[in-house]
């Protein structure tokens, strides 16, 4: 039911069931190395082309999801929201085309995962389905070619930058724990208990190598609204967890909700912080892309509300609304971001 | 509730309440020119470049759509549903900024409409809010230069091949007819009684002039599903309409239709075959892209519910999930179609 201006409450929240994480070499070299399912160490995932590495990185989490969810007769889930940073969602299409299901194809730059669980989670809170799935990946070699430049040409990065993930997550949804599934016994991951959805934020950021920036404006609106429409406070969350800020951006975070008189500093975590360690591996500012949030969520958030450690958290993925021909012509570039409400299966 | 396999079919059904299309100069002058709320004769929208031509065109449409609903104290609703075809959503991003409305953006190539109808239809039908709007626009010349070659070069253009439709199509949707509006007794265009999603469709076309081919499987596949989930028949429906398959199109789906003993001859209509007189106005095997089915939905089907000449439709928005990346690697173009069943608010 909508709360306030942007947000849902869930009458009877879905639950996560299944979720997977497929990562490159990169990410499995990272301080959550050994949090994913796997590490894949060709980053061309044995495909003949970045495009089709990245729908193929799909195709083994969203199957690895599948069999995580562990549903009756090979079921699978009612319908599928997925997209990812290529043109055309060239990789989702790809991708999951022999999966057969009917699909919503989403795009929210970075933001994606937390797109296609809002809608994933408001098609089964609704009672509409059953069971939903979320799919979002990005790929580094694939997504520098598109919006920067190609790898050959060698270009210098400024500490700003971000480096994007090469990785898919994928979640599978359902309306209780127990439907449809082998065991009923089988403890959900998590509770999905609300959801706000962003707008689009523009700051007047001209700087196609600074994402953290672009970013930073539309998590704090989104967080703020969050708060707002759901009569909450920041001690309510074990981690308010932003997608793919970086450095740079957690600091504009950090600020504007300071100037709005909201401290999340000691609540806060960047799933772009969190997936590098990045002196070593000279990432910069952190990793970014749909994959991030969505690999950090699958291999490591969730695992942590599944033990309870964690009881609930705010995930809220970040996509900066970047388009080479728009920037090229001279427009600045927007952000948006979406919050998911999480809650642990143990109770408190 | 979900029925069958990718469908749902709705208990409280939602109802259009506000539309507006804006189209230029071209589809001004095809036989469906004074359908539309306006005719822009400046294919630039006065702006500097396409693709502000196209947010433009958006920005006029969403805010005539939401002057046509008439909704108490110029609210405006809950939940927003946008797309077109441009690489990252470029025109929605600025054509859709200033409304400050919490955004889902969505890529279906020229499926889009249906997409954000079904998503903004299940959004009320399952309780999450009380009203939503569906945005998907295209423009020619944007379309073009990023698909296919600028309009400079002035390629020639195959038989087969359609013509993007500059427009943009936007309605508004709620839970019900009075909801929070200025008059009790405004009759709502249309009733959004089902929905199904389609599924990607990949039936081997390699041909990026003939997009009628690529979309007509998906169509076909699309229509067959709700008929066998809705269990339902063509005579329950006055028209099946479909996106812009074109001349090309339509044969291909007649065929494949009645090779599963289905005959939809008498019923069909393609959004695309009725933009443009294709002999007079140059346009080949008819209109394409997002804004083609949105704007004859908007300026014409609606119409036609409206004051009861037709009494049920199934609206089928077609897509080619067209990647200019993917298909130079040598893929195939897959297609996707997404069907929304719309009922006449006059008694039968």
């Amino acid at each position: 039911m909508k709360t306030g201006k942007a947000s849902i409450r869930f009458e009877k929240p879905p639950c996560i069931i299944g979720a997977a994480s497929v990562v490159g070499k990169k990410e499995g070299d990272g301080p959550l190395g050994n949090c994913f399912n796997q590490v894949e160490e060709d980053d061309m995932f044995g495909m003949d082309n970045w495009e089709l590495a990245e729908s193929e990185c799909q195709k083994r989490t969203f199957l690895a999801a599948l069999q995580d969810a562990q549903l009756k007769d090979r079921k699978k889930p009612d319908f599928l929201f997925a997209g990812d940073l290529l043109n055309q969602l060239t990789a989702s299409s790809f991708g999951l085309l022999d999966f057969e299901l009917p699909l919503f194809g989403l795009y929210g730059a970075c933001s994606t995962m937390g797109e296609a669980l809002c809608l994933a989670a408001m098609t089964i809170g609704g009672g509409m389905a059953q069971t939903a799935a979320a799919v979002a990946s990005s790929h580094y070699a694939s997504a520098q070619k598109q919006f920067r430049f190609p790898l050959e040409y060698g270009n210098q990065r400024p500490y700003a930058s971000t480096w994007t993930v090469t990785g898919c997550g994928s979640v599978v949804l359902a309306a209780h724990p127990s439907v449809e599934r082998h065991s009923e016994k089988l403890r959900p991951y998590a509770y999905v208990t609300g959801v706000t959805a962003g707008k689009i934020v523009d700051y007047g950021v001209q700087d196609s190598m600074n994402m953290g920036a672009v970013m930073a404006p539309a998590a704090a609106d989104t967080i703020l609204q969050h708060f707002q429409d759901m009569n909450c406070s920041v001690n309510d969350y074990d981690r308010i967890i932003t997608g793919d800020l970086g450095t740079v951006g957690q600091t504009i975070l950090l600020d504007l909700l300071q100037q709005n008189d909201l401290d999340i500093a000691s609540r806060h975590m960047d799933c772009g912080m969190e997936i590098y360690n990045a002196r070593k591996q000279d990432t910069h500012a952190g990793g970014s892309g749909c994959g991030c949030a969505a690999v950090v969520l699958c291999g490591y958030i969730l695992k942590k509300l599944l033990t309870g450690q964690w009881k609930r958290v705010l995930f809220v993925p970040t996509g900066a609304l970047f388009s080479p021909v728009s920037f090229n012509e001279g427009q600045n570039i927007p952000g948006i971001a979406h919050a998911v409400e999480l809650e642990s299966p143990e109770p408190d």
